[in-house]
């Protein structure tokens, strides 16, 4: 997906919340974002939108000095993930297709996305479950699991802190000794990083290895050689989040792609209605890996 | 009202419209838009946001050589409201108080804001009537309708295209000999012209007066000396929408906003929740006219 003129109003918006996140000082944060719109007045329409997102952020990490503004965001979306993931799992474990409603939780979680909204609280979370029960998915879960179960080697392109412990339900569930969780390698957004994961406990069930980026999504020539040879080499690829779909739908990789569609752009390039939870096999082979 | 950081993805989507309106062409929206970007990457934030849109939207007719780029939305409003003005004359003549009714309508038109949302059905506006009579309207339509009756000169500063035949109804029932009605100077967004508000009948009823001004509000340093006169003669001003209040708010004049309050930023300056339906007074007389 290229970036377009309508991503410019949302690269502003992520701006000032991170501005805020960084200072309550007001002339701080007029001198932060006059400095940032210098960069997203020039928009590169022939980048992703998580390729623009990541000069931005890239920016304001410079200019503040500050290595994560959303630290605090993502503790608290760790804590408020944690506190339920007990309540979860019993869910999963009492339904009568356990592994399906963990795929489904796993897209629930995708709401938790500082790229869209910073503001969430517990009860927009406890939305987003039951609408994933209430609504049908977009996707064909039973070919899903199945393609899981034919799969040597799968990679699991983690997206956000909190969502990592809806992940690591789904992990728990497919208990698949050939699959491989990659994070983000700096930290950009609320998108997960190691040290999410492994307060997650994602370092329990499978091996975690960093994609060595700071774009919150997934722009193959910014990754390490090391997550590369990964993604090469996996039979499945499952892709969390509207960033890695944003980066990867036009990707020729078997890649399946479980997000909440909370963007209109997104939603029109996937064919899906806004707010849908989509379990979307990559369907755009356009650009060979 | 001073520009904020908040302000800034709202000027953005605005000129995203108005680049819509203008053309079709996704090359030249862009172009339009990387061109705009450079006057919002240097927000004044000493400005009022009208004074911002205002440098904007000179800036997007001189660049695409439109004069007035949002003529077929103002049209469609202004058929809208045509199309319901006798039903709406009606309910006011047949209500227990028709002066409180009119009062009421006036500031349900006020949905009718391009500088919010141009993408507005008939039954937004429909609900914006139904609201205003089903939700308290915040301030005192008594005093404000006290205080119309002892004035002897008052001019009424118009906001929108379609909001403007809501505007007549109330000046029918005001049927005020002193009153004069004040309109933009020059298209801009889809505030109402001389030519809306003569197609709206106002000059069947008061004096219309130009403001000499392609302000999206009333910056008075910007204004004519006809309509300073005015305003400066004045016993009473009746501002409508939420750009006259941004630019006036801080006036000292005794001056009624009516209004509905469509932007968090208004919201929290006059200590309003979003979505009110406001006859506010004006409190705040700290600048000499």
């Amino acid at each position: 997906m290229k970036t377009t003129i309508d991503c410019i109003p949302c690269l502003v918006r992520q701006s000032i919340e991170a501005a805020r996140f960084i200072s309550d000082d007001e002339n701080f944060q007029k001198k932060l974002i006059e400095n940032i719109m210098q960069i997203i007045a020039k928009p590169d329409f022939t980048k992703s939108p998580p390729a623009m997102a990541q000069v931005i952020h890239k920016e304001i990490r410079k200019i503040s000095g500050i290595a994560d503004p959303y630290k605090t965001v993502k503790d608290k979306f760790n804590e408020l993930a944690r506190s339920i993931l007990e309540e979860l799992r019993d869910r999963i474990s009492s339904s009568p297709q356990p592994l399906h409603t963990a795929v489904k939780l796993a897209v629930a979680g995708n709401i938790i996305d500082s790229g869209v909204r910073s503001e969430l609280s517990e009860s927009d979370v406890k939305k987003s479950i039951e609408n994933v029960f209430s609504e049908p998915v977009k996707g064909d879960i039973n070919e899903f699991c199945r393609q899981v179960e034919q799969a040597e080697k799968i990679l699991y392109l983690a997206d956000n802190a909190g969502e990592i412990f809806f992940d690591r339900l789904l992990l728990e569930k497919l208990h698949h000794p050939g699959l491989t969780v990659a994070v983000r390698g700096y930290p950009v957004l609320n998108d997960a990083t190691m040290d999410d994961a492994v307060s997650a406990g994602i370092d329990q069930i499978n091996t975690i290895i960093s994609n060595g980026s700071d774009a919150p999504g997934t722009i193959l020539e910014d990754c390490s050689e090391e997550f590369i040879d990964h993604f090469k080499n996996a039979d499945l690829i499952i892709s969390k989040g509207q960033g890695n779909y944003e980066t990867l739908s036009n990707v020729k990789k078997n890649i399946y792609f479980l997000f909440k569609v909370k963007c209109p752009l997104t939603a029109d390039h996937a064919g899906l209605p806004l707010g849908s939870n989509a379990v979307l096999q990559s369907t755009h082979f356009t650009v060979k890996v």
